[in-house]
């Protein structure tokens, strides 16, 4: 038995623990992980200039690319709000599976998320990923050596509007896909959405209440490598 | 500060109470649950037979209707399986924000799921809801009285195959959609459908392991109200 001193400290670290084990991670089926978590220590920091290549599998990496969105919100007393978005995106790219398009998954992790929109009557509306849950996704093998592949990521993101004192995340994933890519990255590519049907946002201050908007669209390009100074600016915000 | 033969279920209350916090529930960005986690407690089991109306927003009730559908999965290695279930599943439906179909919003929580199926390679396969996380959804105000409606619901489950050994889950919704109800709930209806992209399935035993098999496509039919007994025979197993 420990001194009567002792007890808080030891409560405290075993409490540190307990909620370590408990709290939103990739393991089981209770977790607020979407996906697995995938090692990022050995991953190298890729910006621009890099060379992406056609149908082909590159070795893991963490990529910090441009990203433009245009989504479509329904408020169900305020009517419909269409906004464009721009910033960047940093995917966390593990190694992949085989060395061969045909053959490789690639899994990944969204690390980063920063966009920017304006709507008139909204006002200011930052993007940022939400980092209580693991936005995880993947590429899949295209089955032959020069077929287009398919890649899907699902994102969980706040969405906030400083004017109105707003900020709105989702509980169910955004799932940003892509049918038909072409490199690993995909880069200069405007073929994203997302694959959502009226998807609830609610509000951070009440998280318990009810949804106080609705994604119902969502369109996005995918741009090219960020510098490094280029990225730091949009992360400085 | 207490006697120390206290420390043990001091402890042991506390853990309690932090666990049940950080349990994953509804609250939260950082929540396993996929919505809002409704109060069951005065909502009255309904059973066969009721008398379901068009176009009229019932107070709130626990339904258990028969439930069938038809799920693709596809397992990268093993190609595609498409599989017929039968069951039963029940909705607690939280009572109506109005009592007129133009203008009211009804959460639901999906409370119990159960479907057999079987596939000639797989086996038998049985479905069940995935109480780890908050299966959450709602219909829609449909704007005007005589106008079809739209609900979601966001679905956590299993998918257990008894003679493989393996059971599957889902960490991203499967999301059980329809574009045109007419009643709450809907009986006797075809139309539903899952709104998915290759929705990762994982093995319980490995959750950290990579995605085991995909569901693809997945159609739904809602049946009508089951007696106590029916359902009773479906829980029993």
């Amino acid at each position: 038995m420990t001194q009567p001193y002792d007890m808080g400290k030891q409560l405290g670290d075993f409490l540190r623990g307990v909620l370590s084990q408990a709290a939103p991670g990739p393991g089981g089926p209770g977790s607020s992980g979407w996906g697995r978590r995938i090692d990022v220590s050995k991953l190298p920091s890729l910006y621009a200039p890099q060379e992406v290549r056609r149908f082909t599998a590159p070795p893991g990496g963490i990529d910090n690319l441009a990203l433009s969105s245009h989504d479509v919100f329904w408020m169900p007393d305020r009517g419909e709000f269409q906004v464009d978005f721009d910033g960047y995106f940093q995917v966390a790219r593990d190694n992949p599976t085989t060395r061969e398009w045909a053959t490789a998954d690639v899994y990944v992790n969204l690390t980063d998320l920063r966009l920017k929109g304006h709507d008139d009557t909204l006002g200011p509306i930052n993007v940022r990923i939400n980092s209580d849950v693991v936005s995880a996704g993947q590429t899949f093998a295209a089955g032959t050596p020069e077929e287009a592949s398919k890649c899907r990521i699902a994102t969980s993101v706040t969405f906030e509007a400083p004017d109105t004192g707003v900020t709105l995340f989702n509980r169910e994933p955004v799932l940003l896909m892509n049918d038909a890519i072409e490199s690993i990255p995909p880069v200069e590519d405007p073929n994203g959405k997302a694959f959502i049907y009226r998807l609830p946002l609610y509000d951070r201050a009440q998280p318990d209440g009810p949804p106080m908007a609705y994604l119902t669209e969502l369109r996005y390009t995918v741009g090219n490598y960020l510098t490094f100074d280029q990225a730091e600016e949009i992360r400085a915000g």
